[in-house]
């Protein structure tokens, strides 16, 4: 019954295995490792992106101010949800690595409808020197609030980005959960859609700590390589990222770790509606569910574990997330509990 | 024969160990991890300093920056040799992080003489607003020379420094090497000499990839975390982490990998000695051996690695460390082979 | 009939007479020079602040964001309205200088209200590391949609800022015309009412170029010359700034100068009212009236200069802003071509 | 006999004259005011240059440090000389705009020689990621020690950077009076020499306080722009700086301003050289001589104005800097003295 975060769960058998192995021997430092090579391979394979370039990180909000950072100017706006996890769950990371400024974009479910970012992309950049630039359009899926973009529902925001002549990134911290809720494949969730930077998140589903920057745009990537060193995050004993990485890619690990954790989330989903309690929509693993004061107690008195959120007189609300590795169990026995 | 750094090495099985144990099971992120608190007691009894606090990072020049940045305004000069770690091979990140200059200031064998030291404070920070003004000192032992201060010798120079009024920095990435070398205690080698912060290093050391910033003034530790988050440095699944340090830290396993690492070098500096090669000063496990020219080639057709170094006319000079994991054989090995 | 701002005005004439005197002879510059001096007193003197620092500076967006920078870390937010001169109209400098992220407040006719603030605060700087944490309140009077907080307005908002310990900015490009507007004294509208920290604006109302940082906690001071040194903006020649400032509030001749500003801009509220335009609420020099299409053309034809704003179908916006050398002939030409 | 520096010193009458005259009616602010267009024609015709672009800034601080950050990336180095007025002078503003690092180079008189700079761009961005990367070449002409480079000497320094492909950058803050002591057109000493980006100074040499980044490459125009108006930069009244740069540039005054700083500079060199005082190689209107201790009290009894610099046991040195409003009558009263 640990629903705190898909980050309280540990590393998969997998990629615990996959450690062990790299620690064998000796193996060149700084990203030279044979098994980079091979996840570059990988990630060109998966994404059907030839000419993609990866770089691998230790934390998502390492790849998201990285990915960001080397595509804006100091003097641009980043379009993103008014909620997203850049803008309220990083520090000023991304302003510290870009010096750009995030413009929010309200919306409901944690998403930009088409409307909403036309209007400010309309407005955004038209006062000369004086106003911010548009910069770039920044999308997370899973969204911050456990809803999901379709690829279309992607394409429709870039497209609308793109006309003003400005990138798009992806935080997909949580890209796999997100791909198996839609049924979508990666090139159709990512370059297909008019993504040109992916933040591939691997530590929430799985790893022990890696996240990739895919540049589909792989002119980039040079920049990118000294954007990382200049901000301490090129790990000298690189083969333990990359290790990672391989392993997560590999057989359709990823896949199969967000699946399990996807499943969870919506048997939680599908429980608490069943009891009665109000769940907003949620798509993969994680939900906000909303019930009648008096469950919290209850449920931290039967073992549960999740965040509190603030809610109305008389009501209760929490997030929950489910992991790779939350059982039927689990979520049976918080229901019971519940 | 594997010599190009000790960063090319692997975890020691200890280390491994510890990994393994830490991936039961469900555990809080972000720092608040159980290991984390014992970790925070083993710093603070092996360095005797109740008050201290640390921080982990996954990298060395995350290290530096952060501890840097936290003691500097970004008008300040951070005084440090002109070969150090954070002047030459940190991509800009010191500057970065703190917004601060490097004062570099020479001197033979990558060890800063209090003279030169005394110099260069007398002479900065005496134009107003105009010039930069005085921040801090940074130390670095291990040297990049492979030379190793001692802590008379390290509170010669913050006595300096204190003597103006800023805080001291020791950049320690191979600081279990520095003291095997000379026999020191931790506090010996900081504190009671006057050091305010230290990068203790890990990673070179027999760990996958973990730094401590030890603040024996604890009252930045606030400053410190935010910076590290703003930096991408904290890690979600933080337990990895702690696991590395603890284990590090435990039984002196830091001191007995240091300990073998150092003893390898210095049997590489003897016997290259006694084979007639140059050897400058080195005293811990790394050397900058300089021959006549003609082995590069025989060693590297013997499967030895390590990085040639610009030479005189007729000379050959190279860098050679050993590590946690170098054996007598491949010392031997070498040697034969030269 | 120039209306299209404050800043297309020349200098007052008492401006150009210092700035003419101030150039007999040597001078001592960085601000060394006696006229600097002077202007502290008559800082000190007319804001009854006696321990008060005063640095000078050349633009707003320099007096702005050096002010702030002064005052918060760069993983701070700070509080301003969502359509505040540092949010819109200064690509970016406030993050430049201070790293801090603005954290924008809606409001109507330009004015932050206490429940909007209490709210915002009540919710930033919750969540640990992870979100941005409480740095500072920036106001702006008179506001950017032309409207004039009075003191106990001011006192208000910062009652709420000071009760998180977060320190208080007043933009005051236009302070003078807000002196003027509320018949408050610079005390009552500054530190009496909670202001930490003033930019005191020289330029829109009738000097060349030139405006103070006004600190009423004079400890920031050094940090400030810094700041100032360090963003390129200390005069060499500095009595030029000096002199023009010590004109300005000499003998009244800055509320005389927004007195007569004001006094243009109420007429022409006052006369587009009469006509049957749409004035929203316009306290000082500047206003944003609205009326049927058509006029626009006529104007201009008739010679009239504003900006044209987005209006509704068969409507038309526009900002007019009077300044100390409008005239009653020019409104009433604009009236009459109306 | 103020020979403190040539900033305490006032404007020109042809410069006062030109701000009166600009101060008439009203006109567009922020850089689109009829002048400034006046002032591009001008700089193209005498730079010979119909492409080139120029700004206007208030501060020889900002003109560099605008300069060198719209050429380099945050991780570059800029080599310049050690005694550099970037690298001594300005608070880290170079550092502050552009991210990069100051890489010194050592050279007599304030110069850099050829084989210095070769060795250096010889040995830096050598290193992949981990070493800073070539970035920029800045010389100073006149040199910080009073010295001149030909523009055949810039032509040679400036050809090793360009092969390694790094643009050059001149600080000009006393640009006139190096023409004056060469001989060269303006053309000859930048962008035939290979500069590529200018800092041409206006405040040293008879202006209020107006300095010029000129762009031998416009490309970089509009990030020059945004970059002005993100620093504070960008003057709202702007037509007193474009007013100080058309009367500066119009009908040679600024080269009669400065061959009377340099005579000035020159009959002190020589009255000084007569009197047994060593004055160093010194080109234009700076000097920096020695002597036998005793005579700085009798100057200053005198009222001369200057500064002492730190001198070997029973010696004495000073700068001494004349202007264009030193007269003959000054320099002969302070020899006098002498």
């Amino acid at each position: 019954m640990r629903f705190a975060s898909d980050n309280t769960s540990g590393a998969a058998p997998e990629i615990m295995a996959a450690i062990l192995k790299a620690n064998e021997g000796y193996e060149r430092s700084y990203g030279a490792d044979a098994a980079m090579a091979r996840v570059t391979d990988l990630v060109r394979e998966i994404f059907e992106a030839p000419q993609a370039e990866v770089r691998l990180v230790a934390t998502g909000t390492a790849a998201n101010a990285l990915a960001i950072a080397t595509h804006v100017h100091p003097w641009d706006g980043v379009f993103c949800h008014a909620h997203a996890h850049i803008a309220e769950d990083e520090c000023n990371a991304p302003e510290f690595y870009a010096g750009a400024k995030l413009v929010l974009i309200p919306g409901e479910h944690g998403k930009i409808t088409p409307d909403a970012l036309a209007e400010v992309l309309a407005t955004t950049g038209e006062s000369g020197v004086h106003g911010v630039q548009r910069g770039m359009l920044s999308l997370t899926n899973v969204t911050e609030a456990g809803t999901v973009y379709t690829p279309a529902e992607i394409a429709a925001l870039t497209a609308l980005a793109k006309a003003k002549a400005i990138p798009c990134h992806l935080d997909g911290a949580r890209f796999a959960n997100a791909l198996i809720a839609t049924g979508a494949t990666p090139p159709e969730m990512t370059w297909k859609a008019g993504i040109d930077v992916l933040s591939l998140g691997g530590t929430k589903n799985g790893c022990l700590g890696v996240e990739g920057v895919v540049l589909f745009n792989p002119a980039k990537a040079w920049e990118l390589e000294l954007r990382r060193k200049r901000g301490g995050h090129l790990f000298s004993k690189h083969r333990f990222l990359s290790a990672q990485m391989e392993a997560y890619l590999t057989d359709g690990l990823w896949l199969r770790l967000a699946a399990q954790a996807n499943a969870m989330g919506q048997r939680l989903v599908q429980g608490l509606r069943d009891r009665q309690a109000h769940v907003p929509p949620a798509d993969a693993n994680m939900l906000f569910p909303e019930w009648p004061a008096g469950h919290h107690d209850r449920l931290e008195a039967a073992g549960a574990q999740y965040y509190r959120f603030p809610a109305p007189e008389g009501r209760e609300r929490a997030r929950l997330v489910a992991s790779w590795s939350t059982t039927e169990a689990d979520v049976d026995a918080f229901l019971n509990a519940f």
